[in-house]
């Protein structure tokens, strides 16, 4: 089974009117298996490399952990081609229910809509001071498409960055993954013991109500997307107090939410 | 709950070095739960609009069903608020355990690796004497373009087309999820009775190993992406015998297999 990121292909490739016989970068795209308390909780498609961040970073964003220190062994299968994780949690726990592929109503008459209310009511209020200027967030996506390395070979990676309240860079992760590039951003740092320094996150791809719900749930106040937001991601925001901006490209910016962070508003 | 595919929304745009108020148009994501012989299957966030046909190409995926008369009876819930499509298959099923969210491994021991290798060859192969010439897939792919209705206004919206051997426009549908735009342009044919027709579907995303198995579980023996494979879809590809083309962008492209059935290179 491949463990590095990408792969090297033989394709056909047609430039310039003419097929030509070359080799192509590929991702890597394989299942990791996440076991909480010994329970198989989750597989999830990702590109590998920082698998255990991966893991901490998903078990923080889905309420498993609120902190490192509820993540109390955290380790990778060591069985040659097994991708798996298993994650034993410090204290008592009744074991977790395995996870669905999206938020299920529990039975006839509920819908889903009522659980993802139901999320929204439970979701964090953020607080703090932080600011930032329009200026400083045009640069922060600038940092972040240098960091694409992956992207760049490939075309397929999406990119998940994180900076303090000095915008100083603190956390990158690549993946084929929207939610798996931003699990293992926020899963480095919540085990270095830094995510609270966090507060600009910023995307290389749509900003869905998942991509904020894990940005709340890491307690991060600003988010900016190259990409567009949908609407529940935008309402969303607005609950958790998240500062929510898309289309982040070149000169322009869109702010959807929680403008009273941007610096220029003020 | 809206159930209009899209919503306007009050925003601040920084463009030419200033920030001004202005209404946004912002697609809509809501999740669509699946209830399959009165089990509640999954719940999937999508764009409303055309759920029996999602729910039609889903079921198609998953292996729930084969073909259209599998569907014994499929309708939307009609309580007012409620998103909820149920499926009750016809004949006699023993009633689907619900779905999580990827391949999940069912003991320690087994990986999700091996799920995959299992899913892989239990896929259908594709047999078929269908050729394309590289100019109908350029011809195709601006096709594809111009259908983006959704996508020109909110910059979110994924698409997938299907065509037929005269490359015939079939089917198209667009979607906040690139899963979902699949499900229900092949849905719609499903219901139609008209899925036997669909030799080319044209994906504006990036092509997953989950797109691929799409592909495979409607029949359809060429897939061309506006974006890149992953390594997993390829070989998915090749074991289903369907032929993949990514970066179908202006006059380029990249066959990444079963370039048997590209007419130029015959």
């Amino acid at each position: 089974m491949p463990t590095d990121p990408t792969t090297s292909l033989p394709v056909h490739r047609l430039k310039d009117g003419s097929l030509t016989r070359e080799d192509a970068v590929v991702i890597v795209e394989e299942p990791l298996e996440i076991i909480v308390d010994g329970i198989s909780y989750v597989s999830i498609m990702r590109t590998p490399g920082d698998d255990i961040a991966l893991a901490a970073g998903f078990c923080l964003a889905e309420g498993l952990v609120d902190r490192a220190e509820d993540l109390g062994s955290i380790q990778a299968c060591e069985l040659e081609d097994a991708n798996q994780v298993s994650v034993i949690r410090a204290g008592d726990h009744t074991p977790p229910e395995a996870r669905r592929r999206a938020p299920v109503a529990s039975s006839c008459g509920l819908c889903g809509r009522d659980m993802i209310d139901d999320l929204l009511q439970r979701l964090p209020r953020i607080q703090t001071d932080a600011r930032v200027a329009t200026a400083d967030l045009l640069a922060l996506g600038d940092r972040l498409q240098e960091a694409q390395q992956l992207f760049r070979p490939t075309g397929a990676a999406h990119a998940a960055a994180l900076f303090d309240a000095e915008l100083e860079f603190l956390s990158v992760a690549e993946d084929i993954g929207r939610y798996t590039a931003l699990d293992k951003a926020v899963g480095r740092l919540l085990l270095a013991g830094r995510l609270a320094q966090a507060r600009v996150a910023v995307l290389s791809g749509r900003c869905s109500f998942e991509m904020v719900q894990k940005v709340a749930r890491a307690g991060i106040p600003i988010v900016a997307s190259v990409s567009a937001p949908t609407a529940l991601a935008i309402d969303c925001a607005k609950r958790a107090g998240i500062t929510l901006v898309g289309f982040l490209r070149r000169e322009t910016m869109t702010i959807y939410a929680g403008e009273g962070r941007i610096a220029d508003l003020q």
